[in-house]
């Protein structure tokens, strides 16, 4: 199978460190630029001692990120790189014909204004939206591979959309009351050296953060609502926990039908189950846990897994579904290379098992 | 001030660890009696080598717990016990005169019935619920003060009631549909060794469990349900974290007042503040957090102090309330210590700041 | 190239779960028979929900070991069993022909005696010593290759031996007064449910055991003496520290030629360098790190690789050597797997990059 | 007994924390000032709102730092600086007739051109080093009575120093040969924003740093030298390791007694026994374990107290001494704490119990 030549855009942060690791080891990736501006000149290898034993790490140096440059030398362009900013790479990269997955939240809204209400700065190239794909491969698999923009989604949206959206489309859950309360790994704040990520303010601490507003919220908001059909607010808490990957999110839902009884408990339970069979059987990176099984981070960290695990209450009348993810694999970069994959005629798997 | 003599029955767990070093260093408190089979006849010194520079420490040893050596020994017995065990030894306790505060649910609930329902066996003492009084201090003060059993509450109860009951009582929340997700250290698993809480298996590692129906429920529910004068089912799941104190929770409440507008919010909120400074505005160990600030258990790990902040979401129309203590302190040992000092006569704080 | 079927006696512990996850993933090997006394009928995916997503985790079951069974069933057969026990499974399996790889301490002493001062009871293989290879590649690559029982190093011992046995055998150190003091983390200990390595028991905690005299001892000393020409005799001082995997060594050596001024002490240096660079240039597991990076074992957790950096002290004379590897992979499971390579004629690395 | 009033100059480091922690709760202290350039204006209760039930937290706000107003505010002022800075602050404090007590190493060393090698700059302030005395009050006492300048030893320094002057200055150990390896948690480090103390970083993380030469080196080898009688030269290697808090140094003696049987190890056993209790028996803050404990940082978190434990070594004849603290209470604050209540005339343990 042919190779594609393969740039990072932004590769000295969390996500991008990961795409490293997951192309470096990619059969049919060809990993030939990384930039970043405080790298500039350093090899990789330099960089991140731990790919000192991969000869194209020895040997390939950060560069500045200089779009002409980037668009002749790779086929693929995955940009890393802070929302704003990744927006304003993409356009130049896209004229000259390259294939671009911006890891960044600058392509993940379908509306500039809700792109604006909750990251406070106007959308920086809104005419690229509408040929944006979002980059849930178990979603919009058929448009990805015909895509030239992917817009990967972000790792709080993955955790919550891939356990909800199949409940919401079959109809078995109502699209009001939604509750997603989750937990991240430090690592999803970014390698940025502020106090609050330092690990004496992170160990023997837990904490809740951008209650109740946080920006994720946008596209979560905007997939469920695609998949109900109706507009749908819910509300999303998000914890700092101090591991350094990993997201568990609890999602509260509200079964359209009933269970009073067991027999009406034990109908509805085998609908999500079927529902979530059917949505996710063949999947490769979906894990559907059994009765007795319930989510563990430790049971995905490095993989580009995602585990689903689902509970009816009786007492409550709610039914509660429980994920966990790596926030850097399956919540960003591992994605990211699924997409790729995808869109490059790969086998989904590759490089990523 | 006078001193009473106290003994800890259970003492080698983490609650009784907790229990020693509060009341080694308690000025109304002289500890005469610890007992643990599997520790009996070693100082606590030898046990726990941290208390090693504690004269008494070195010199008192662990015994068997026999009824009539502890209850003549000591005025004030705590039970840090497994559930159903604690229940068999309060009895005679009693009966010889003791003052007896358990830190185990034997006591908690008023229905042996729903006690069954939930722990899976016959209540062991029903005869004594009646007397028992369920020690949350900032709630049962007065009835504390005259109390010989004192039922110190569950370390989840503890982080959702304090900051729920006001807003229940004041009827600002409905009763219903309420959800609390809480995230625990794995010390409030207690010292059991068993493969779920080996360091391997916990670090990197969170964790839904006991999804739907976790055995705290019961007095939550029982708590809740006297302060709305109605009956309460909620929504709880906790979490366990890789840290070894601290409970962070997360409560999702539905205010009865609409909040439509920036007016109606602002009213609300208003009421919402008068609502906590009136209840807990002069108490000792509740820190009302203000509207920058958020909770984290860090903040409090080491102290009997129990972080609380709200938020409204326009958005939503719901109320989220958060709150942190330390599952070992004023989740247990300091919460039992500051039911002590009510009992005895001492100033509430002491040995306790 | 072939394939050969693997069985794995003992797949329940920490250093068996690695063995699992490096197999499963191995191109050149079919995992037909995983043993547990504890977890027999249960498949590995069950036991192990991380490999849930692996077709042969879910089918495969554990089962009781038996010799006859896993002799006719498997052509290598990985021992993940305690030290005593792993002796008495091997007799019978090289009788009917497998090839074994045993992970214990049970073949690595030349001596029964040595075996016995250190193991505390009688050697239960004695007549298999002679035949028994020590599995350090780096070191007896050949003499592997001709193997049918391969005893794989422990994992301190290989965090010592490889950075000293290169510069013992050139006569760059002198053979007396070395020490090492080693860091470990805590999935070393094994998957024990005893109190001491319960993450509450181990998080925020750092402590020495086993001084002076830890059962490692017996190996270094025999692989030094060997590569020393000479009896060696060291001091080794473990160290508890609370991450999940990982060694880092910190070796201090005394240099055969003094280094008074720059210029000796540059010569020395570069003779340090070439012997480093003679024994290691081309192992494709050994990472020998510039004069500006000192190892850190999170740049080889989840990894084959040893990390390996030195400095020469011109205030002391001394010469510290410092390394890290993962404890579970460079330190057991990938390592022994390593050794199946070079005795199968698998490319060396495998199913290990 | 009388109050004193204290300002701390720089609090807002984890020392100056540590500082407030322990003088807000401190019988005979007033805290009236701290200072702090980025928080300025912000209450402590601000700051940290860990503090925030404390009245006084509650109502003193930072300040700059001006050594006329402090002066006139405080009697004695704690500088909790980065070195160079705290010694350009103490002459005006000492003109004024303030007692200081330095945590930084500006005042440690007795020689201007040791603290030029090992600071990389000049001393700010030479001409006060004959009157500072070394904050050891284990070993300088008498004389920190009398002192108006404190210099409070560093954290790695205080490890070592308490396990080893004894054995030195009672000649049972060579002054030769002596070698320390010590674990840090990462709060050791400061409070300070940079890449390697991200939790990211740190977490599942271990590693050496400032091999071979690591500045406290010159305060550790000025002590021993002046102990010793004789200059003595050693070998130090610290490593960061992922706690907030602790240190365990395991330090390398030859005894100066050979002990080749088993009668000759008693008698040195008894000697250095002897030793021990005579040094520290009646110290407060010394614990001395038995022989069947090791030290363990978990043991000393939060707390004043160093725990010392020490093995013979029949095979290699050496010594190994092994110690723990806590980095930012015995290693720094609780010490500088001790050492303000000696110079006061108040108990020494009054607010470190």
């Amino acid at each position: 199978m042919n190779t594609k030549t393969i740039a990072i855009v932004g590769a000295s942060g969390y996500s991008g460190e990961e795409l490293v690791r997951l192309l470096l080891a990619h059969p049919h990736a060809d990993l030939v630029a990384v930039t970043s501006r405080q790298n500039a000149g350093q090899t990789l290898a330099q960089v991140f001692p731990k790919f000192g034993n991969h000869p194209r790490a020895r040997s390939l140096r950060f560069s500045e990120p200089a779009a002409e440059v980037l668009a002749k030398a790779a086929q693929v362009i995955f940009l890393a790189l802070p929302h704003g900013i990744a927006g304003e790479y993409a356009a130049p990269l896209l004229q000259l014909g390259s294939q671009v997955i911006d890891l960044s939240a600058d392509f993940r809204l379908r509306s500039p204004a809700v792109y604006q209400e909750f990251y406070a700065h106007k959308h920086p190239a809104p005419e690229l939206l509408g040929q944006a794909v979002y980059g849930l491969p178990e979603v919009y698999r058929p448009r990805i591979k015909g895509a030239s923009l992917v817009a990967s989604p972000g790792c709080y949206p993955t955790s919550i959309l891939l356990p909800t959206l199949p409940l919401l489309k079959a109809g078995l859950v109502k699209s009001t009351g939604i509750i997603a309360d989750s937990l991240s790994g430090v690592s999803g704040a970014g390698r940025k050296t502020e106090l609050d990520y330092l690990f004496v303010e992170c160990n023997e601490s837990v904490r809740p953060y951008a209650v109740p507003k946080h920006r994720h919220l946008s596209e979560i908001e905007q997939e469920l609502s695609l998949a109900a059909g109706t507009p749908v607010t819910m509300q999303f808490t998000p914890h700092l926990i101090p591991v350094n990957r990993g997201i568990l999110s609890t999602i509260y839902l509200a079964p359209e039908q009933h269970f009073a009884d067991a027999k009406a408990m034990n109908e509805l339970g085998e609908r999500i189950s079927a529902c979530y069979r059917n949505a996710y059987g063949d999947e490769p990176f979906v894990r559907l846990l059994d009765t007795t099984t319930l989510p563990d981070t430790k049971n995905v960290a490095g993989t580009n897994v995602i585990e689903i695990a689902w509970r009816l209450d009786p007492r409550t009348g709610r039914l509660v579904v429980m994920s966990a993810e790596d926030n850097l694999v399956k919540g960003a970069s591992g994605q990211a290379v699924q997409s790729m994959n995808i869109m490059c005629g790969f086998p989904e798997t590759a490089g990523l098992v």
